[in-house]
This record gives C-alpha cells, structure tokens and sequence, in this order.
C-alpha cells in the first residue's frame, strides 16, 4: 500500500528570483508540501511562451529562502519549467505554481504573461498548473491578500482529482481584506492593448522606440476576470492550450473549397 | 461610393528578414495586393508572443525585395506587427500573412511559433491572419508547393467575408506535387515535445545546458493537423486567443469553493 507520499509542489516565476511575489508565493505553499523552486535569474516579464534555442542555459542553485530548494535560471520562464522536470526534480511534481506575478494578468495578458506560459508548460506536462498575479506592480506591494488567495487555491488543487491538464489564471484586486468578496470562475475577457510606441532620437541622432500601451476592455459582461476584479473578487479563469476555433471548423468545413 | 482599393496585405515572420521562407511568401501574394513587410532583423524562432519591454526597439529600411517597401526589426514577431500597425501602416491592414516558417508549426508548436504569434497579434486587432510553415526545415528547402498554397489560402481569406480575429495555422508536408491531397480544415492534434537537455562543461568547467526535444503525439485521431500533413494534406487550423476552457469552467461552477 502507498503512503500518503509528501507532495511535490514546484514554485517558478517571471520577474526573477529575487522578485518579493515569489517570496509570497513560497510562504503560501510552503505549509502544503515540500517546495522547490526554479526561476528565472533576471526579470522575464512579457516573455510570453518563449523558449531558449540559440543560446545554452545555466542553472545554479541559490540559497535565499531559508530551507526551501531553489535554483535560477539564465532562461525564459518556460525554460524554468523545463529544466525543473529534467534536471531538478527528475520528474513532474504535483502541482505547479507560478508568480506572484507583479501586475495584472487577466484578459489577453494571458497571452504574453511568462508567469502564465510557465504554469502552461507543467499543465501541457498533465501536471495541475496555477499563475497568480496581483494588480498592483510595486516594489513595495502588500502580498498579504494574495497569500491566502494562493494558499487556498493551491491547497484545494491537491486536494480535487483535477483532469490532467488543468490550468488557472489567478489575479488579485487591489482591496483592503474587509471588503475582498473571494474568488470567482470566470471567462477572459474580451480585451487589447492599444500601443502606439514611444519614438526618441539616439545620442547619435538615430531613431529608437519604446512600446507603450493603453489597455482596452472591449467586453460588457458580468462574468469576465475584468468584471470580477472591479468587483472585489479575485478571478480564476481555467485555461487551455487547445487553441483550435471549434465553432471557426465548422463554419470552415461547409465553405473552405 | 468607395472604389475597390487595393488590398493591404502585411507580411512577417520569425526566421528573419533573410530567410528564403518570408522572400517565397511575398512572392506568393504579392499579386493579390500592395505588400508592405516588417519583419525580424534577426532569427526569432522558440520567441512565442514575447514583447520586447526592457529594452528599446528599432526599426530599418531594406531594400532586398524588388519594389516592395520592407523593414527590419530589431524585436520578437510581435513587436514586428504592433511597429508595422503604429509606425509603418498608421492603420490596419487587411490582410496579416507570416512565414513561411522553415520547420512545422503544428499541433502544440502553436504554442512556442513566433510565426504564429506574429499571426495572432494582427488578430487579436481584428485582421484576418495565417500563419504558414513548411516541414522541411532546410536553408534549400524547395518553397514551390508552399507558395501555391500560401497564395490561394490568402487569396481565399481574402475574398471570403471572414469574422474580425480570424486566424488560421496552415502548415504544409513535404510531398511532390503530384502526391499533394489539398488544403484540409483540421483541429490541432493533442502533442507535445519531450525533452532533455543536453549537459556540457565550459572551458572553465561550469556545467551549461542546450535545450533538445522529441516531439510525441498522443492523439490518434484522423481530424487532426499531425495525421492531415502525415496524409499528403496541408493542415488549416482555426486558431482563437480566447484561452478560455468553457467545459471546465461549468464543472468548477459546481464544485469550487
């Protein structure tokens, strides 16, 4: 007969090992199970579902969070996850955790979210895959809501026979803990950025340019992450990775000659 | 009354400016419309929907492609198409083609593709979009039956009254063209890579990591994009950016605390 074995909860991120939301987001965990992390060595922000090719990766162990196993990595956020399966862990863990990221990743930030493309690469792995991340983007920010959002979370993830696969989104208002209203399943919301970049001359006189970004909800409904997160919930959007337009397939399959 | 203008179409991919693939796809739709291309200074395969944030961008004429105005980036695919949109076109296009990628973007490459990427972004602003990828990853890879597809895939979207944020990821086998079955309206196929990083040591003795992977597919079905290419078709899969998984978020309904 099997024991009831330690589980194995793997914590990355995209700002960088040294960031305060993974700090956080080990606290949150740490009493679940037995924690190893493996992150990136810089901050990753915006790295999407990037891989490292071209280059070789490092991987070096750091010792910044008393007890607790961990490595950086010179690699993406995916590149974490990857090499935590292969040289770190040996295999997949039971859960994996990712973040906490600073700033928002609800809506189509999803898309362009390190922290969510590291949580998708266990999840494409069958292991049962979580990001969080806090709306506000400070330094300083106060972690303490987030927390007991990620702890709670990520405890009733081990202890719900999730399908193989499973992926949440998870953010978190900026609300004091009196007015916070819990978390909500929600669909992502129908939103974009609108950039126009920023154009500067270099000290030699050659242009240059910076990407900014306004961000733009286009969708009214009272059931998205946007909607939620006004509203004092946090969001937990389940996500996947097949990415095929079923309702599009069909369409296509009467009219495409 | 508006006259029929000429059609706008953009042009990008993540080889870079320079490789055979993006020279055979303007060549295939160059006579559908006026093509304007933005396109990587630099190869950006593995980039996924990465931004570039931390750093600042460039952006510089080519003149390499007879009478078609082109210009070099210095970021990721993604970057490559906000530029275009803000900077070069101050406007929309009508048409996003990206390719043609030297190797398969199929089933879960979806996921890593900076083709692809570059594909959705043109999306997600609500132009029809497609991504084109040819299995033969050689420099002399032969682009000919590519090229005939890539120019009736576009030619296609282009006449049909297609939804804004359409999106397709067509990848073509590598089959004499007498072999070829057609285009086939597919699902992405349930795959993913299995890796393991190959250890090195430096001059220094400082051990460093490059990333290798085996691709293995764990669908068996015939409607999918990997049995289509394996069949002498070219996959087209509908491809959508709302991550959402409606099925799991009506089970969470019942069960989430």
């Amino acid at each position: 007969m099997k024991g009831k074995a330690e589980k194995i909860i793997l914590v990355t991120n995209d700002d960088g090992v040294t960031a305060p939301g993974i700090k956080a987001l080990i606290e949150a965990v740490r009493p679940l199970g037995k924690v190893v992390v493996v992150a990136p060595d810089s901050p990753q922000s915006g790295k999407g579902h990037a891989i490292t090719i071209g280059v070789p990766l490092r991987l070096d162990p750091v010792d910044i969070f008393e007890g607790i196993e961990a490595w950086q990595c010179s690699g993406t956020p995916v590149d974490c996850v990857k090499l935590a399966r292969d040289k770190i862990l040996h295999g997949l863990p039971d859960l994996c955790v990712s973040g906490i990221n600073h700033g928002a990743n609800h809506s189509i930030n999803v898309i362009y979210s390190g922290t969510m493309s590291a949580a998708m690469e266990a999840a494409i792995e069958g292991v049962p895959s979580v990001g969080f991340s806090y709306l506000d983007y400070s330094f300083e920010a106060d972690f303490s809501l987030c927390k007991e959002v990620a702890h709670s979370v990520a405890k009733q993830m081990l202890e719900t026979n999730l399908p193989g696969g499973t992926l949440f989104n998870v953010n978190v208002p900026i609300v004091a803990a009196a007015d916070f209203k819990g978390v909500k399943v929600c669909r992502q919301a129908d939103a974009k950025y609108v950039e126009t970049f920023d154009e500067r001359r270099d000290p030699r006189g050659k242009k240059y340019y910076w990407l900014t970004g306004e961000f733009t909800n286009r969708d009214n409904g009272d059931d998205t992450d946007v909607w939620a997160l006004a509203n004092n919930y946090a969001s937990l959007v389940p996500v996947q990775f097949d990415l095929t337009d079923y309702k599009m397939k069909k369409e296509l399959e009467k009219i495409w000659k």
